[in-house]
């Protein structure tokens, strides 16, 4: 879905947690959330709460409230989780193997349809219900499946190239767990997760000891 | 190490980039460091490196640059990762599994000293090098372990348990995972990694297809 205006992106992160408790919801058959529940769940107040969702239009009724389905469903449409989304997993180490497994992103409509590794002993095992293919293929292999996203949980030292080969294999979205700078074309998109750097803001926050 | 002034966020941030470009300057014995060089290996320009340094007093020679060990020992320092950092995980599942292993936390000084589970077919195996031990434990264990950061690798709806127990065994930051927002006593600080919320900004930014 394309937005013909800017949509800061505290507010998208705050739409993708809308998102996740309204699965929740959904799953436990509840059929209206009000903006005060919204705030109990997430935190983020009921007004904030409109005006993230005054960005895409219209939503809710006034003392009625959301209706569950609906929401998700818009949510889901802006996100573009509406459909099944394909990602392709670089890295079937600890990490790639734990994202692989990780059933909240199943739970979205994420899928990670393949798993790359360059380690000779590890191409040709099962990860789960993926058997891992030589990331060399990775051009071959994306013909066929078309994900767009991926993700890089490979060492560091790895890291550019496995960007490298995703962009080569047309994928446009990079979430990145290795803690490196990432040189890529301005046409892709990157999110950084760093494991040390948020351990390093609480460690930070200590108070002193004794 | 308590600090006089607010820093901000981005800052902190920002440090522990730093802390971890210049470990893996010192381990391949790199001596100095120039402002443009930190520029090129984490994006951050010149003048916004030195005015997070500036937070914190005279760093550097001019003309000269940056002596690595001197600045990774007192951006360390103000970290509070000069010496071993003791971490508590709530989770031995495949994710916990991933963080127990993950070598960069190691390298920068955190140590995962114990691992908790609820499920009575994980307590007593082993997570590398720890035996996995009843979450009930925790407090008893925690006397003797003395660590004061956690980190939550444990399903949604186990998430706040598992901060209630960590708060109660004195662990003061907390590194959550769980995609649910934690009630915690304000002496509490957390960061939150959640990574359907990143995949899902990620998607919003593809482009429409077709």
């Amino acid at each position: 879905m394309s937005h013909g205006t800017k949509v800061p992106m505290p507010t998208l992160e705050r739409l993708a947690t809308y998102l996740t408790v309204l699965t929740d919801l959904k799953m436990r058959n509840v059929e209206t959330i009000s903006s005060a529940d919204i705030e109990t769940r997430t935190g983020v107040n009921a007004a904030q709460f409109r005006k993230d969702l005054s960005y895409f239009g219209e939503f809710g009724k006034p003392g009625i409230g959301y209706d569950v389905q609906e929401l998700h469903s818009r949510i889901s449409k802006i996100l573009n989780l509406e459909n099944r989304q394909p990602v392709l997993l670089m890295g079937a180490g600890n990490l790639g193997s734990a994202l692989a497994g990780y059933q909240p992103l199943r739970a979205e409509n994420f899928q990670i349809v393949a798993a790359f590794d360059n380690n000779p002993a590890k191409i040709g095992t099962q990860l789960w219900d993926l058997t891992i293919k030589d990331i060399a293929t990775i051009e071959e292999e994306n013909k066929l499946l078309g994900a767009r996203m991926g993700i890089i949980a490979v060492p560091a030292a790895a890291a550019q190239d496995a960007a490298d080969r995703l962009v080569k294999a047309k994928v446009v979205t990079i979430l990145n767990f290795a803690p490196v700078l990432l040189k890529l074309p301005p046409t892709v998109t990157v999110r950084n997760v760093d494991f040390v750097q948020e351990l390093a803001v609480l460690a930070f926050h200590l108070p002193d000891s004794g």
